[in-house]
């Protein structure tokens, strides 16, 4: 089980990051994340060159795609040629979104009839694609996911491994993860989260 | 002011990433962090190359060294000529380290007569350097840190950013990555472990 975390030019290091390095917790079990990137190499907002670990083309064999979010989003969603490259099917694969990367799915049509979480800087412009934002870190209708918030990314993660796995693992993975003295807290904290938004778990 | 987020192959992405980028956030206050790197380039524990921002050498004009982790801290202990690269002075540098990082500031005699945070896993090798590891995720005295479990790498941030700059500055930052929704408690429970640990801040 293959998962692309999509990651732009401009890329946030956490929200590609944290939910690729959680979900690779799994790879004994078989679920694997790559970063995928348009070109060969990407620099995150903050100057750090990182080179792909998929091409874009991944994202049509991969099981779950998370598009991970950074200062380029508006950019990555005017960029018509950009947006082919990402042909997602939700009927067969998982999907979910960081941040900004919410916007991406609205103009790929992913988020119609149901609400969507972001971050506070992209919510306006969620909102001009005519998607309901929710004050909440997370929000999961069917196979489609959406996190707001940086940190959030842990709860996209946690949902990743429920869905692919078992809440078990995401409960070790959480668990392996979270700072010493708080891992049960930051256990029940990523589980609520996770249930509280998605409306298939419930 | 700038700091050095040492990074070596085998980098846990976490630990490197959580803390430059939250950093990084107050680029605008004259703060900003770098991927500092032994080789040009490393490669994380789940295979992704990174181009570092600034050679291992930067550590001696750094006003701030963080010490990332990895799955080869063994090895990078063992290493003399690595290790002599790392002209540490906690008489004029803050000095973190996060998880297995710990092993590096013990080899390094920096946690003589203090005790330390580590992950689960360090545990016994921090030990065995005869430093006390806490129950804790984040524990400072003086100039020097240490933090254990990936997610406590936002709390050696929020020290960081307090040092250097303003605990106002910390908890806009934490404030911004939040999960939404869970700002306030993020907040808190940042401030509350990085007080709890600091015994230069009681």
């Amino acid at each position: 089980m293959q998962v692309a975390v999509v990651t732009f030019d401009g890329f946030n290091e956490l929200d590609s990051f944290i939910s690729s390095a959680l979900i690779n917790r799994c790879r004994k079990d078989g679920l694997e994340a790559f970063i995928t990137t348009p070109t060969p190499v990407v620099t995150s907002m903050n100057g750090v060159e990182v080179t792909g670990q998929r091409p874009m083309e991944f994202v049509t064999e991969a099981d779950v795609v998370l598009i991970g979010s950074g200062v380029k989003a508006r950019e990555v969603v005017a960029d018509d040629r950009l947006l082919s490259r990402l042909p997602l099917d939700p009927s067969r694969q998982l999907i979910g979104a960081q941040c900004s990367g919410a916007l991406v799915l609205a103009r790929l049509g992913l988020l119609e009839g149901m609400p969507a979480c972001t971050d506070m800087k992209s919510r306006a412009f969620v909102e001009a694609c005519g998607v309901t934002v929710v004050d909440a870190p997370f929000h999961a209708e069917g196979n489609i996911a959406t996190a707001g918030g940086c940190l959030a990314s842990q709860y996209l993660a946690t949902w990743v491994i429920t869905r692919m796995l078992t809440e078990d693992a995401a409960r070790a993975v959480i668990d392996y993860v979270a700072p010493v003295g708080e891992k049960q807290d930051t256990v029940e904290r990523a589980l609520r989260a996770v249930h509280a938004g998605a409306v298939a778990l419930r």
